[in-house]
């Protein structure tokens, strides 16, 4: 499992060399010395030559009479050496007493002559600090974050200063700001930490972005990223043969989120029917009308109101957003398919075209499941494009128990589904899916030469550039492959399943508990949970406007104390008529029962008073 | 400058409890004894109880009679283990006696209970793994790349196995698969490595990524990313204040590449000339034209020529690529105003209705730079919007001695600006910058109510959701920011001018060797240096048809050949009527004069005998 570049031991001489050579014999001994001066030297605070001594006397020496000198003489310096440390035992912060970054900057790393042993140094002590935010994340008794006003930020806190300068700073100030930078942000993956739909800190997938970010490439062509490339076609075809389309059929890319996926089925449903918009524009089509669910309209930024995507879309793309159609929807948020055909049919009456139809699956405050078959039949009716938003609700495609919520999404044309977002995959990863294949590359294609390319020595149709409308594109799908492989389909099964159990704990445990409400009955088709918190003070109050216009202010400031104290974050945001209620979302696997407990506990401290 | 979240040294009780114990009295501990294992007992293949040991003595005990007896007791140890060490010492591959992942997987992680060992154990082999592929990535005896067909990778190497799977692979496969996933790719951080316009591998700027992916959050809000959203904002000013706006005034924000910021370029050119457009689409604008460079079409991936990203962009929001008039160039590829001119007024005469100006900052193939304050004139004439695509140039305004290449910059109205090309951040960083403040917002938002938000305890105004055309977005500043500080604008200067020397110096090594012809004449305005290698078969022939056509395989054979033994990547193709050409590009601050001879010899090595 380990390999060398080299013998397992090196020639004795190298015993004497500096291991910041450039011409070293072998790469090993500069990675014991500086993972040991890094890893243990370091955190002993004890000196880095004796952390060396004691790394290097097993390694550097063949000859065992020379070992047992080394022994001997580490048995001596590791006394001395405990006493020095004794001397420190009183001090909450280690020194470090030889590496000093103060004195090395970007310039004495990499590729600078002899910048090895530095570089790899320096990359230690990033990771020691980003292992030990790691462990702070997952650990209860730390803070989900440490609040602060951008004022206070922006005039630097306690030496963090975010302004550029001219000239550089020193490594060990690069070091202070990644910690700072950590320090002043916020623990997305921490598990009281239920404010977004993307939450959560998966190792593995953490490791995928650690080695996507060091290949640095992008998805352009094979030539540049073989195996992302093939990595990123396997996987949208599985995703594809999920969706249900027979044998993964169809074309699908990756793109940097759910609102750019949207946009893309926008376009080629656009493309599908009024091809010659490509080269003619807007003018050469009727005018054309695009439905989606009123309760689309919300968002996770909360309260601001403007995920919108569908909106964003038909906006850029050149339909006008008045040619973007509500959809009327049930109590639980699903759209009434009884009122997209009224619709259509009135589009129609007037003259315009209905084109394009986005069913959600798991809208983001109610984590609501429009009915997509009964939407179907309509759009097939119509002959309308069929575009399922599944950026939130996608993943419980993953779980035999949830997947049901979508059926009927194999009918769609086009599905958007978010593995950053329910599936627990580090920001960003999104996909967008086509049923037919060609569509998403005549849509974005600008090269009627494509297909002809007789120069290149591998077969060219592995590139992905003809199809996207980036140019180059940012490797998204590495840690997701690999957390695919290391979870398995069953993985994130479980996955799915555990946040759906914790969301009816929640519901359960509030729908008849004091001083709850919930926005609509009935257990959450998705992790969503939305309620309202009524203060005692509050609780006596005949329903009218100035119970609403208290509870209106409950929500934002329980939400205000709680980042103040960083113990939990919620969101909450009103929808149509409702005042501000609290929208529960579970997408992280480090959250358990007792979490959601604290959470409420912390509800009702916070909200007791008010 | 080391800081730890409990006392120096934990109570002696502690040392009989086990490190993965999830109630550590404080984290030391287990970071010594992980540290410890994974880079210093790991790395001497001597058994981790050991590694353990050697360490852990140094901390756990507070007696010095008891630190005694240990010294001793690992003293007996380490001479057993020196004799069992030496067995093996006759192997290539190192073994690891204790750490075995074949049994353990992603579920043993954290947040799994008593997780928390065995999860710094991973990431610390991940990071052994990716700091071997750094120091390999600027190893020149290293390989560039190990071309395989597609093909070849789909059916599995040696046991790289592409395909997802039901139930999920131990973690051993998992880093099996990392160390495969980085041999089987490019790597583009090498010094040889001149496919594309954005190489290298920055070692803060990865540092910067790693960090990134840790925090794992969007930009979305100030709520959720407060550090990241403060460091947007100043960076863009900044930059802003580079292209010679006063004060930095103005907005901005960072997309997922260079085609996405043109794209919105165009979108906020039409708001601005008609706002209306966004609610009532295309339909209620009269015919609109875009002009961009005939050079513009070409592009990055190289003969597939699709860079295209306004063609792209006119495409995608309803304008019709017809509606996008390309500008003749000279021979150096740079726009003819006078062309903009006669166009413009033709467009006029028409009845359309010129509206939007890309002035290229370096164009991909010839990387020329169009005459800015020429076009701007008529621009301001004809009341244009001006953009500059300054996507691979942009990054000339850092250098005193080249930013001339740009003026006029300060009376664009928007500039495209990528950080991860000329300057070296790593992929994705582009930033699209807007003159007049307000636009992006007035375009982008969808919410009437953005601007009245009582709620929240923060300044709102700091939040970026509204102003992007995207919901989540990722953090593509940190790395940037990170690197700025770490360099200086003086270093982004050096870097600058550094490469530009470089491709100076190939162009007058080349410009009159045997065999070589340059594509235009004169030295290139950015590192772009085109050229023709004529192997000596090809010498004699007149000029003519036989001869054009012998010249066309050279550069694809060449190029085949150079993948083959993965010794260097340089980027050819075809421009108008010029037949296939080498494209050289250095944005490699690791690159040297030794590494453009190296490239020279090696076209010559592998052409010589076509």
């Amino acid at each position: 499992m380990w390999e060398w570049d080299c013998p397992p031991h090196p020639p004795s001489s190298s015993s004497s060399s500096h291991p910041s050579s450039p011409k070293l014999p072998c790469n090993w001994f500069v990675k014991i010395v500086s993972g040991y001066d890094a890893w243990c030297g370091v955190a002993h605070g004890c000196t880095r030559k004796l952390g060396m001594k004691i790394c290097g006397f097993l390694q550097k020496n063949n000859s065992l009479e020379e070992r047992s000198r080394i022994v001997s003489s580490f048995k001596e310096r590791a006394a001395k050496n405990l006493l020095s440390c004794d001397n420190s035992g009183g001090e909450a912060r280690f020194s470090r007493t030889e590496t000093d970054f103060s004195n090395l900057f970007a310039r004495d790393l990499l590729p600078a002559k002899n910048g090895e042993e530095q570089t790899m140094q320096f990359l230690l002590e990033v990771v020691e600090i980003l292992t030990n935010y790691v462990r702070k994340t997952f650990d209860r008794s730390t803070k989900v974050l440490d609040f602060h006003h951008p004022h206070q930020l922006l005039e630097g806190m306690e030496g963090f200063n975010l302004e550029l300068s001219d000239q550089p700073e020193s490594l060990e100030q690069i070091l202070v700001d990644c910690r700072d930078t950590l320090k002043y942000g916020v623990r997305t993956g921490h598990p009281r930490f239920f404010n977004q739909l993307s939450t959560g800190l998966d190792i593995v997938g953490l490791a995928g972005e650690w080695l996507t970010s060091t290949a640095n490439t992008n998805m352009f062509t094979y030539e540049i990223a073989p195996v992302f490339v093939l990595m990123e076609q396997l996987t949208l075809k599985k995703m594809r043969e999920i969706v249900g389309w027979p044998v993964g059929e169809g074309d699908g890319i990756f793109s940097p989120g759910g609102a750019i996926s949207n946009m893309y089925s926008v376009m080629i449903a656009r493309y599908k029917f009024f091809p010659e918009v490509k080269t003619k524009g807007m003018a050469a089509a009727p005018r054309l009308i695009l439905f989606t669910s009123e309760h689309y309209l919300t968002d996770e930024r909360l309260f601001l109101q403007s995920h919108y995507s569908i909106k964003k879309a038909s906006a850029a793309l050149g339909f006008g957003t008045e040619n973007l159609i509500l959809l009327r929807t049930d109590e639980r948020g699903r759209v009434i398919p009884a009122d997209l055909e009224a619709k259509v049919i009135e589009a129609k009456q007037k003259g315009y075209v209905p084109m394009f139809v986005n069913a959600t699956a798991g809208t983001t405050v109610y984590g609501a499941f429009d009915p997509i078959n009964e939407i179907a039949d309509i759009c097939e009716k119509y002959n309308m494009w069929l575009h399922v938003d599944g950026a939130w609700g996608g993943g419980l495609l993953m779980s035999r128990k949830h997947r049901h919520k979508l059926n009927g999404v194999e009918r769609a044309n086009s599905v958007t589904w978010n593995p950053h977002k329910m599936m627990g995959v580090p920001l960003q990863c999104s996909a967008i899916l086509v049923r037919e294949r060609g569509l998403l590359q005549g849509c974005n294609s600008m090269s009627a030469g494509y297909l002809f390319q007789p120069d290149k020595q591998y077969d060219v149709t592995y590139d992905t550039g003809d199809k996207a409308i980036q140019c180059g594109r940012h490797v998204d799908i590495f840690k997701f492959w690999l957390m695919w492989k290391a979870k398995g389909t069953v993985g994130f099964e479980q996955h799915i399943d555990k946040c759906l159990d914790l969301s009816a704990y929640l519901y359960n445990k509030i729908k008849n508990r004091e001083g709850y409400q919930m926005v609509f009955d009935g257990e959450p088709q998705h992790t969503n949970v939305c309620f309202w918190y009524f203060p005692p003070s509050l609780r006596g109050l005949p329903d009218g406007e100035e119970r609403r216009e208290r509870l209106h202010k409950v929500a934002p400031k329980i939400k205000a104390l709680m980042m103040e104290s960083g113990t939990t974050m919620v969101g909450y945001q009103p929808q149509g008529d409702k005042v501000n209620f609290f929208r529960m979302v579970i997408s992280n696997h480090a959250a358990t029962r007792s979490d959601i407990d604290f959470l409420i506990e912390e509800i009702e401290r916070l909200g007791n008073d008010l």
